[in-house]
């Protein structure tokens, strides 16, 4: 075009340059607008015929410019930048007028021209104010691309919040782990792998870890909350140490301790604590694993010898996934139905040899390797078959159930169920180190996501710089609510700590069902997190040296042991129907049900007209309306439940299948139940926080979690009519702002939990 | 008590018994109920003071029965059923009636103490009619563990249906992965799976499989059908494979198909297709992924040599995660910014020699292994350097780009922008081959996870038998839709298939936003359902030797690869907001928001006030309802966005930002479009199905699809007054009794995939 004499003859035709830049650099016209450019162009009476048809050729579909045409068009367009000035704002018309007086100074485009060709960018729906950077892209500013972290409160100040009076054992640990010694392996054999966790873990005893929560008097260090935190700081190292050490001190010592009497403590617990015995932990068989009662390996007391008798009845009754058995076990804590004199007294525990010293298995022994699994690698999973083993009557852990000397079973509790449940209420501290453990595993996962998320850049406005992939609210709906998950747990994992450090016994069973729900609410948070992480770092997620793989893989299975988490909140829902006052038991849970419906017909109907509607600021960021809505949400799904079922169980359905219609709602129980609870400890911990930085941020990720977890659930609250759509949608606006808002801190808050880079290790989280 | 003396005296206490036995086995009592039972044996005055002493006795909590008197009392209790006849709905007073009776054929209880044992147990809210299950379990017969498969349909031809005209291909496919040269391998050792997954590639090639897709005249099959139906079925085994499969035959070979022109097919494609020439696919740059127009390696045209020179400038512009370029590639198609006598001509695509014959890196290349992946580990992934590489101009890929003899740059496209989009919509066939090898993946978990789930019991009602976990409905709810979901992605892939098989070039914009749309969503769906799988098979599940772990880990990667889902949900939003009338263009982007606008302001409301409380069955499973609810949210939120980013843009918002704003609703958008497309598609299949028992399953699969998804996006229904919540509440209650029916033909729904046993080889997948 630009080379026409036609042009040179009248610059005025250079007003329609940018408009044709446009056209073939950056769309695809449609006949339509084809058409009404060409009308248009017909209207300019101050054309000539051979001007005209010029024209109109410059935007023939089947005769294009060629690319080199193109560029001199851009060439051309861009002297008006270089040779006079160039407005911001300027449309194309702007620009194509600047550029004919750049051509001839004295010509002018009539006003009626100007306006024509406006038209023609208004019926292309062109964004006249952005027609500038089409040719100086460079001067293109957005909020989106200027946008970056910032620095609003005392990193070290918010560490100190959450390591709390914890501090100085998680240094400790830190320190430990961060040694050279602790180096990761790399290596694709299974051996060398799990040699290296037990090295590791040998180390961890030397310094006085593994005993830190047995008793003084046994050499241990007398500080379970130690123990939990120090379970809690390896997990940001490898997590197949992390299980092997737990297995080790916590299943295998802890079920000694707790379900042993002063023998056994006096017999076992310095080499548990040392690693000079290590041991298992035999509960699931192959046939039984949520179902722990229905266990099938048999412990048959002799009267004669006084011993029992540990046998493997069936392929169904094989000991599975037994951590520390395919290699290293030399005991276990084997749970067995305690058969005395012909009668069956249910589940009780012993211990029983399965190596020697030198690592041979004794007779009648069989272990089998489970083999390579997700995750986990470093931890030698079994299967354990027992043969006649006899074992002497000692090795009986008789806190709950005991032989008398004249052969008879004696127990403080009658029930066998009772008992069972007992024994395994001592045993609740598992469901309180996984979900910790799974929480430092997430805040490694958010810590290499999100460095990584702020340094990478990709895409940008048309020419501009490339944007920080967390500045895409996409990206921040992904990992800003997890952000505020991984906080929000972490404050509600404290208090079940400390409710289990300072239970009573008329607690126990909220206490229970408090690390059922949280374990389960927490490892599956764990599982979509890292999930998200993976996703967010693309194909740097995906490479092993980053390691959210190996992240992602060995906390999958933090879901189904120590309790699936889809039986664990039945457990809950079932506990909360009895308001925590007993166990649920099965005949009188009619009981439960009548007890909460009753309660539930007698309290006001807690629904406000007023309310449903507000969407101001303040009243959705005020922890009250928060907190009513979670707890609202809390008692009318019991309640419902308890209706249901009730209704069912009326009506003449088995309880066993009304349980299971209701199935489902249940799940919902237990989860409406642990996210009162996590809320209610992050508001409490916002209010009681000194620092002012601290608290803001604080306060900013507790909103996110309530109001993420508000639209997760607005299905919910829309059917229940608590809100309205307009309350809804505006609670998506205020979250979408906290995501923007939170992603300005979310380096320095995933920079607080002070992970210790050696462990981190991913190359795309290292610091700028 | 019952060798207590006074029972001999009055047998009439016998009548407490069961009650007795109820409390102390089955629940802790609280201080109320002990206090209820306590006021009711006061009030019956036919008791003795010492009578009555001695019964509360035995309900003092703090002197329990021995676990041997408690064992005792059962015995005594069912007694009853061993001499009398026990009634199934027995309450525990009509047992303990009984009970009396036994010991006293004379004696009777009176209606009043019969009326007040009543009372005692509706005070505890225990259910009657269950009580005898309590003495004799093995009596209860429930509805939920009597349930299980049925087969209502035919396999075989839901097979037939399946896999349609293509069932030869997938059986010869199928014949040939079963063979013992594909037995899977189990080793750790990076190269030895490398090698194994390049003979198994070389095995597929030597049977024509390689060269399919490439046309006849250079040794192919010219079956492009054949090809994605080669992928999809060879998904069914090591997921390596078919990535290595599809690097070399797809993305190399493809790229060379259909980028280059007859000198490259003469001179290359045989080889490609036998696989003498091991090729890769060179586009990601370490700094550019989703952003590829962003790429910085250039092709710098010497025009004295005729020939280009291939450069990393910056460690940014390295290409990365290449499959194939670690080990076995040979030479590449290489994206490059091409740059002819200085100027800048954007992306084109050349051919690269990396390797001689005998694998050794050529000079100016440097190739770094990417080491360990989370999965996919067969595949061997590379990241390539070039310094200041030469080339002959023929290895330019030339279809859209070209040099002439006096060395001018021409193109048919003058645009740069555009002939990129347009050479890589050449390339969409990959979009296709990754998401049905993603469902073929889906495919085997749900195999493994739904026979698994049939045989393994757990749990049951007190006593009696267990049940399979299939029939729990939380276990239903979490396999059944997304066994619906693999089936309605069967049909929707085979649309898009068929589409791109007979694409006009007015259709590359639909069909492009489609093979997106559909990329994303079944991605997203494999890495769900696979999540799934690995949740409900427990710790079997995380067994590698049930190759959860495997699927799940190398599938991991599909929502990266091929286009990042959510970037890809962005472009079919762009896509949508056009109208699929032209390509997405940034400048007149505001002539499509305003397209979509007007149209809206005249279409009608649709909404009516008797739909959106309709909840009766008929209503909910007819399909014109269906696709109304989906149809109207596809229309109602690409309405608002449009609305949405007009609004900011008209504001003075850069639109840029006005995009990142609205993203999250775009991604929506994206979502609604596909999800309305698979139900279409999913109908059409339905109806045209004529074999009834086939076409009732697929009914009830396309059913549980729909109210799922209608579920899933509730929220959104009724935060627009689509539907109230009745109408949710009976769609989600129409789910679950889906679940539950489906639960019956879910054996031989995934029987019908029929998957190689060699391939699933899971043993916990294996048929009974």
């Amino acid at each position: 075009m630009i080379s026409s004499s036609l042009l040179k003859a009248n610059p005025n035709l250079y007003v329609f340059l940018p408009l044709f830049y446009m056209v073939w650099e950056d769309a695809v016209l449609t006949p339509s607008e084809i058409k009404k450019i060409r009308e248009i162009i017909d209207l300019q009476d101050w054309l000539t015929g051979e001007e005209r048809s010029f024209l109109l050729e410059q935007i023939n579909p089947s005769a294009p410019p060629t690319s080199d045409e193109l560029k001199a068009w851009l060439t051309e367009i861009q002297k008006v930048r270089n040779q006079l000035s160039l407005d911001a704002k300027d449309s194309l018309v702007d620009i194509g007028v600047k550029l004919v007086s750049l051509h001839s100074p004295t010509a002018t485009v009539s006003s009626a021209t100007r306006q024509s060709l406006a038209h023609i960018e208004d019926a292309l729906g062109i964004i006249s104010h952005e027609a500038t950077f089409l040719f100086h892209p460079e001067e293109r500013k957005t909020i989106t691309s200027q946008f970056g972290t910032q620095r609003t409160f005392d990193v070290d100040a918010l560490n100190k919040i959450l390591d709390g009076r914890q501090s100085s054992i998680i240094k400790k640990v830190k320190t430990i782990i961060s040694d050279p010694e602790f180096k990761y392996i790399e290596t694709d054999n299974l051996s060398e792998y799990r040699e290296k966790v037990l090295q590791w873990c040998k180390q961890l005893a030397a310094q006085g870890l593994g005993s830190l929560a047995f008793p003084k008097e046994y050499g241990g260090g007398g500080d379970m909350e130690g123990y939990f935190s120090t379970m809690e700081t390896l997990s940001y190292h490898d997590l197949s140490l992390v299980i092997k050490f737990g297995v080790q001190f916590g299943l295998f010592g802890m079920s000694v301790y707790f379900l042993g009497t002063e023998r056994h403590h006096k017999k076992y617990l310095k080499s548990i604590g040392s690693l000079e015995l290590p041991g298992c932990f035999a509960m699931t068989e192959t046939g039984h694993g949520s179902n722990v009662k229905g266990i099938l390996t048999t412990a048959i007391y002799d009267p004669q010898k006084k011993s029992f008798v540990i046998h493997t009845p069936s392929p169904e009754a094989r000991k599975e996934y037994i951590g520390n058995a395919a290699v290293h076990g030399q005991m276990a804590t084997v749970f067995a139905k305690m058969i005395v004199d012909g009668k069956d007294y249910g589940v009780s525990a012993f211990v029983v040899p399965l190596r020697d010293k030198s690592g041979k298995t004794l007779p009648g022994i069989t272990i089998k390797d489970c083999g390579r699994k997700m995750g986990l690698n470093g931890v030698d999973n079994g299967v354990i078959y027992f043969d006649q083993v006899t074992i002497p009557s000692e090795n009986l852990l008789n806190r709950y159930a005991d032989v008398t000397d004249e052969g008879k079973f004696t127990s403080p509790i009658s029930s066998d169920n009772r008992r069972f449940f007992t024994m395994l209420g001592t045993l609740v501290g598992g469901r309180i180190g996984i979900p910790r453990a799974g929480l430092s595993a997430v805040k490694s996962g958010l810590t290499i996501a999100i460095r990584y998320g702020d340094q990478r850049k990709q895409f940008g406005p048309e020419g501009g710089s490339e944007v920080s992939i967390l500045n895409y609210r996409t990206h921040q709906r992904r990992l800003m609510p997890l952000l505020a998950n991984a906080y929000a747990l972490h404050f509600a994992l404290q208090y079940l700590t400390s409710r289990f450090l300072n239970r009573k016994e008329d607690e126990m069973q909220e206490i229970e069902a408090l690390a059922a729900g949280l374990k389960s609410f927490s490892t599956w948070n764990t599982t979509q997190t890292l999930q998200e992480c993976r996703e967010c770092c693309g194909g740097k997620g995906y490479l092993s040296e980053n390691r959210i793989d190996r992240l992602k893989n060995d906390t999958d299975i933090f879901t189904t042991f120590e309790g699936d988490n889809t039986v664990l909140m039945q457990l809950v829902a079932k506990s909360r129907l009895t308001e925590f006052k007993q166990e649920f038991a099965n005949m009188n849970l009619f009981g439960a049900i009548n007890y909460v419906t009753e309660q539930a017909a007698t309290s006001l109907t807690e629904k406000n007209p007023f309310t449903i509607r507000n969407t101001s600021e303040e009243h959705l960021l005020d922890p009250e309306f928060q907190l009513h809505a979670f707890r609202y949400r809390e008692r009318d799904i019991l309640v419902s439940a308890a209706k249901r079922l009730k209704r069912h169980i009326s009506e003449g359905m088995d309880s066993f299948d009304a349980f299971n219609v209701a199935q489902h709602h249940l799940v919902n129980v237990g989860f409406a139940y642990v996210e009162r609870v996590i809320l209610e400890k992050f508001i409490e911990q916002v209010e009681q926080t000194k620092d002012a930085g601290c608290k803001t941020v604080l306060k900013k990720l507790c909103d996110l979690f309530a109001l993420s977890q508000i639209d997760k659930n607005k299905g919910w609250y829309l059917e229940q009519d608590y809100m309205e759509g307009v309350k809804t949608k505006a609670i998506r606006k205020l979250m979408n702002q906290l995501c923007w808002d939170v992603r300005q801190e979310a380096v320095p808050l995933v920079d607080a939990f002070k992970i210790p880079e050696s462990c981190l290790a991913a190359p795309i989280a290292t610091r700028d």
